[in-house]
């Protein structure tokens, strides 16, 4: 499957944590850390692990900009 | 300022495509390229500039995780 | 890839509208009708084009419920 | 009310899971099942519960398109 | 009809600044200019011009937070 | 730190709900009431409590309009 959202970064999951239905999984990409908030079910479905390897994904129009 | 959203990625101004009311802003954050959606307004009230160095801001909840 | 996106829904493309650096684009999945819009690149670099089977994809965060 | 937002689709509630402060709320379009993540506010103040008829609501933005 | 999302806060148009595909609304709240980024069909559907009065609306998973 | 997010407003905190991993926050923005859905992690961070002064922010592309 091929998907729209221009962001799309490859990287290891370092935390899964798992609330009553929403879970943060925090993950590696080089470096930097991303944080995704998700359904507990995706991870479920998904099989997401600490140490798996996962592809970040986020759509253009979510993404901000700054400057210091 | 700081920020509630829990992704904020240190990068460079790579390209800046501006259209008629939404521009699109790519930034090299360390080898990887993200891409952003946001108005012209924007672009002009930050200075946003092609090497000029920003600040990639994503809050958890628009990010989602893919498996291969 | 399989995405932790919850919704997935299969359709064909009806229109697409091309704007300056946005472009919107109408799924038929099966008698209702989804608007998306997404990024001119994308639709370049997925192919997308009026007749083509598509997966339209939403992220449960993003889903609101109205009731009348 | 009407709302800009482009994507108003009936459906029927198949599931609603409350968490903490987030609920989960499956609701069948159809044939296909759409899953919204809202407040557990929403839900109380909305008065949503299975079987309830309702209305599923996406902003065109925050619609993606994949291929195959 | 009623919605999910938390945020319904009434306003007066400001301006309508339209582009190929996406038009800018900004709308006083009360001494507060909001502007939103939706379709141009929206607006037309709506009706939405200079002086209308209007309805803001915004999830509450797509507000942030920020502290000086 | 400087934001492209053109919705930025200043608020006192009226309320924090804390739940598994997702925090409600409500902000009095000048008689109205705003409420924002971020991480746990977040409220820490920003050490957002009831009383405080606080910045909401919404990216424009996230903020819809209605009409009655």
């Amino acid at each position: 499957m091929r998907l729209s959202a221009r962001n799309q970064i490859k990287g290891t999951v370092l935390e899964v944590k798992t609330g009553a239905t929403t879970s943060h999984v925090r993950v590696d990409i080089g470096g930097t850390v991303m944080t995704s908030s998700i359904t507990n079910e995706a991870v479920d479905d998904l099989g997401i692990k600490v140490g798996g390897k996962v592809i970040v994904v986020v759509k253009a129009s979510d993404v901000m900009i700054a400057v210091d």
